[in-house]
């Protein structure tokens, strides 16, 4: 809960969209941030990448930071994005849950730590619709691990079928799809006869919501750069 | 542990081999069997396939039943065990632990009653060296499963890319690897908010070797006939 | 999802209560069930306890099968219920997911199948608001684990000091709180270098609702007697 | 594994004990390690209490770090090691394991970001005859837990009846007891909607000797202090 005088004024460009509605409910539960389509504090844009050149005009010329949650941006958005934030604060997230960006970043010291002859796997679940797998969001823990254990990222993806040899410091992963399952996340480092394992369950999507309004408090009179969510962690 | 007052005597086919002395400890350490190379009161054998013939053979002529562990039987062995069954009991397993097989029994039980509507999911972990995915025992219990449900077995294997369309019906198997693992497996029945999931962790291999003294204890005095694990455990 | 041809009409006691609503919502998105305050064929009561009375009376003299939800019940209300079910059907149940049904009947097939020398742990998790410990599933699914034994069911309740010994045959439980965990629940036999775990997860109390409907489903039809969940799933 | 030129030797206090001759095995196995019973670089500590004070003696005169871990020390012990970490490096450990070193660390961290709003819950599951719960490396993760929340360590154990109040701030703690498990940790954090959850799994007792190869190496040339695995972990 933020606990400010002052409550923190978030304009969404997209207020009607689901994660819009979303932010909004948890704007109101939780007291410290206001909706005000006119005189943010901050700008956050979960809409669609069309729309992201005006969100960011928008921010660099009324000088305020801005949050992109939007998915699916091409390498123009990202030049953008890299431009505007050389005058306000842009952060960048396709995942906004506080826990999973935690996650991420344990993951990453415990590879540091155990290094080499430690597996590591990720798993994940998600409900029978989810279309693509692995997961970003598992991608993105796999991308830590390699990060952590300093080596390039390689993907074992998928496994199935005779003669598999498991390659030396890759990431493997697996994927489960059934039901309603919201998202579980599991980083599973195997070593000699013990096991480490990190995971992340997620109960309901409001927690994505609720990691906005935490990300877009972090961006409140934060200089200008580009962000992520392990940044929103790293502050905390 | 076996309680009857006069231990069973079995006749291991190779008694130096891993599963043979793996046996020979695991009955020593029940008190209610005996090695005995040749007064049996069953056979097993977890050599290889060019000594089953042997065996087979023995068990018929002494008229006592026989348990087949052995992996990796072409046609011509399944014809020779078929027809051995039609004078002595023979029991056949490629995984005998008593845990795994009552496993089988209650997802083909929940897949009965659950039917339509669940997605069902198998998971396996194994150490890092294991070549084949899934598991054998994985596929078992997904076997079960569509036993269960009464549909054909359809596997699908090795989520990865993107605009994947789960099928209705079909069992999805992930494979993990890593570590020294000696063996997890999970069955997932993911259903409209809610799942049950029923689980087997093995410890360590030696719970092979006492499953395989249950199933000699399970085949002592049987009538003539192809039995598997699940019939041990539908005897208990 | 119910498939007849004429929906199920259920009488709701207390149609404007927390499962009132819940089970209107379920039976609109089946489409098998219609609410329907006076003809219904079952009567479905999750109100209170001085309200269960009127509720016998009502399906006694109507001749129709009755649902009691009610939880908090006293002797009285036991002889109540022994005597309607005498000339109509009486489900009683303080759960209804069909899921949880299920995996207390599986727990009482492993407890029979294993036996002595496993030991059983009930282990549940719940938001950090429930007041007692352990819920009342884990005490059903303990209880299903000691007829499957066939001891008397005897609790090992929170452990926590020293000198401790856990008693042969004696079902352990624990219990975590916190979060907004809807209620995890995991039946764990462990047994010499192995584990058998049965597990279930409610995402969200609609389980409880759906599985109601199931419940009433059952009951349509059914002769006078006193029926629990079991027998729900038994006729799967 | 040690992959310095020169093996580290390692002079054991008791040789023939059960840790004692864990850790040759596990210094054979890794190669980088020798045991020398005269003219170690580090000795070794896993004895019983009255051996302690010889052994810190030894270390002070001969100038060598010592690794110290026996358990059940009282407080004359506490002072002894604190005098002689004045002049050489003393690491104190109950729990060698590097892997649940690393799950204290990050435990620390998760409490120190999500802080208050989230609950944190320590589960444990050892073998049947363990006779202490909660398990002395549960305890050292609450209490990891409780540092990085910043708030006194409050213990909340054994739950079980009616009218409980989870305490804002309090360790839940929870033990599992049943069959042959070597160690199971799981330290849950449950917030809204969401939980992460740090787990760590033991599968042979081994990993304590292999951790206390690891904390030798660490103590190896290691300024006069006074350490622990967190230390070990933190150098890493």
């Amino acid at each position: 809960m933020r606990t400010e005088k002052q409550p923190l004024r978030l304009t969404l460009v997209a207020p009607n969209g689901r994660m819009g509605r979303a932010i909004a409910a948890a704007a109101e539960a939780d007291g410290g941030y206001v909706i005000d389509p006119d005189h943010g504090d901050v700008i956050v844009d979960f809409s669609a990448p069309d729309a992201l050149a005006g969100s960011l005009e928008r921010a660099v010329r009324a000088s305020i930071p801005i949050l992109v949650g939007t998915t699916g941006l091409d390498d123009f958005a990202d030049r953008r994005i890299a431009e505007a934030s050389r005058s306000v604060a842009v952060l960048r997230a396709s995942n906004t849950s506080l826990g999973v960006a935690l996650l991420a970043e344990l993951v990453e010291r415990a590879a540091r730590v155990l290094g080499d002859g430690w597996d590591v796997e990720v798993l994940e679940m998600h409900h029978r619709l989810k279309k693509d797998a692995p997961s970003g969001t598992a991608l993105t823990l796999g991308e830590a691990a390699a990060r952590g254990l300093g080596v390039p990222f390689e993907r074992e993806d998928a496994r199935s079928g005779r003669g598999l040899e498991r390659k030396d410091g890759a990431i493997g992963f697996a994927a489960l799809r059934g039901g309603t399952v919201v998202g579980d996340h599991d980083v599973i480092f195997a070593g000699p006869e013990e096991r480490l394992i990190l995971s992340h369950r997620a109960e309901n999507r409001m927690i994505f919501a609720r990691g906005a309004l935490t990300a877009a408090a972090f961006l409140h009179g934060r200089e200008p750069g580009l962000y992520g969510m392990r940044d929103v962690v790293g502050a905390l």
